[in-house]
């Protein structure tokens, strides 16, 4: 596949404004990337938070009253960008003030966030997202407005999605440089708790299967053990956070590695051979480098957008540009060669 | 702790030459990083290999007789460089053609390839050896000057070995930049085991979960799945020949990673807890990063040679340089401070 060049035009569907409640690492980026492309204003429940991105020249309201009654008056797109645990009280009160606001969220989990939704602000016109972008840190100082920078950013679909209110999420997601995926809620979760949050769990075991060798084998631990257990210096309570709240898709990840690695345990001590878990992982690792060699550009329009944007994103696929034409929104997507 | 200058003198200990038995990845570079040093010649059963070796202008002889006759002619310390699986076969000829002369290897396994060096070459002064270095490539043109430079090079000691026989080896593997690990062969096996075979079959396991989730999973996976599978990545012809060779204490680091994660699968199920896991994980990793912090310089000396080397090593410690004295060996080593 080709990269999309730099100079591409603003996506046609922008919302008028911005509003992020919630200025941490994810929060304060997204201010930072969007900040010279439309008008972004945002709040934390942090004073020291608040303080530090006026600061940084940024436009932060003291409430979260405020943040919701402006973000009605100026049409814009609101972004949960606090620790999911806050949802519901965040959610009580949009429904109070802006209760059929465009809404999206950044949380790592997506069917918990879209039941919510739908039962304490059901009016709401709810797209949720997660940019599968982070680093080691966290909190305002460590944000970075390239931080989205050629990550995926999920967008979540079910049936009853509206095109046009996915489209303001895609636009900014597009805006800050990264690729759309769009995903049903219970794919997202199967998916990361596969490639996400089982990673983790299995770097947090391994370091403790080196530490239980004691201190030979650490000195003698190299890059593969560094690189494997590089994500167990992620703070706990943010593992927690993430893993606990998939708990039905990370339970069936775990349990599919488990059976791997205890199919490989009683075939070491029972034939001596690693003959299925070597070549089976081998070839899993070559699909995984070659998962975008095959796409190709296509465009999506008509009436049935929603299934053909799953289809994209279930065929691992993005999106990479939106239109209007004359008879409506145009999706230039990748999607795997069919031949 | 803080790194060698690198303008250190050569080791006190160096042998007169150097006898390379196979000159792929570990071989050739072993080769090249003392090509200006000292005398070293090599052999591959690969002629197509000898005359690479050749053409760089590397001292190749045309047959193993040849290679060994002229070892024993010129004091050479003897390297087997070439699969494990090839040891059997060589160590007879050693044993016909150089009975006697100090030898070692740098295979990844070494309780077993001390227990065949005592019954099919037993008049050999062998100290076993494992560079902890590679490469994902492999072969003669693979090769680096540079590959030991920083990496631990285990020594393997036991009650009977001699401290000079193994100056020589430690001699060779400080001049090519690395730090020397003593350890009992079976200490060395069980701390690889757990930082180095389990963390390929645990990469192996995740790249397997990871593709059955298919498209949309692989085009979500960022940069902890990347890290956490590269090593998924090595041929699996290697990845067994390493982890079957060292079945016993793979068998127990595989068993330690699936009680850990066992549990965690348990707590997630029952309570929705992942504090266990997160926590200790989290520790360990700690442990991992600090694990060079506390050392500082000491000299070895004396009669119980053998015995402080094997603590040093225990402890996470390092050989960093050998001095002849009046008195003997001494060895200056990186220990944990006591205090």
């Amino acid at each position: 596949m080709q990269s999309e060049p730099s100079s591409a035009p603003l996506p046609a569907d922008l919302p008028p404004a911005l509003c992020v409640i919630g200025l941490g690492l994810i929060g304060g980026s997204l201010a930072r990337a969007v900040h010279d492309r439309l008008p972004v204003f945002g709040w934390s429940p942090s004073e020291a938070t608040r303080a530090a991105a006026v600061g940084g020249g940024y436009d932060v309201v003291d409430t979260l009253d405020a943040a919701l009654t402006r973000a009605v008056q100026q049409d814009a797109l609101v972004v949960l960008a606090s620790p999911v645990t806050t949802f519901r009280r965040l959610l009580g009160t949009i429904d109070e003030l802006a209760p059929t606001v465009r809404l999206t969220d950044v949380a790592s989990v997506k069917a918990l966030v879209a039941e919510q939704v739908s039962v304490l602000a059901p009016g709401t016109r709810y797209v949720g997202s997660h940019p599968m972008a982070g680093t080691a840190h966290s909190g305002w100082s460590a944000g970075s407005a390239t931080l989205f920078d050629g990550a995926a950013w999920v967008t979540c679909l079910t049936e009853e999605s509206d095109a046009d209110d996915w489209a303001a999420v895609a636009s900014i997601a597009l805006a800050v440089g990264s690729r759309v995926v769009p995903a049903e809620p219970q794919a997202h979760d199967a998916a990361v708790a596969r490639i996400s949050h089982l990673p983790h769990l299995m770097a947090l075991a391994l370091a403790q299967v080196g530490e239980q060798g004691g201190a030979l084998a650490l000195s003698l631990a190299a890059s593969s053990f560094a690189d494997a257990t590089r994500v167990a210096g992620t703070r706990p309570t943010l593992v927690r956070a993430m893993c606990e709240s998939n708990q039905d898709a990370l339970i069936d990840a775990l349990d599919d590695a488990l059976g791997i690695m205890g199919v490989a345990r009683g075939s070491l001590a029972s034939t001596g051979s690693l003959a299925k878990i070597t070549e089976g992982g081998h070839l899993a690792r070559a699909t995984f480098d070659h998962r975008a060699d095959d796409l190709r550009a296509v465009t999506l329009d008509g009436a049935d957008m929603i299934d053909q944007l799953l289809a994209v994103g279930m065929a691992g696929g993005h999106v990479s540009a939106l239109e209007r034409t004359g008879s409506g929104l145009a999706v230039k997507a990748w999607y795997p060669d069919q031949e």
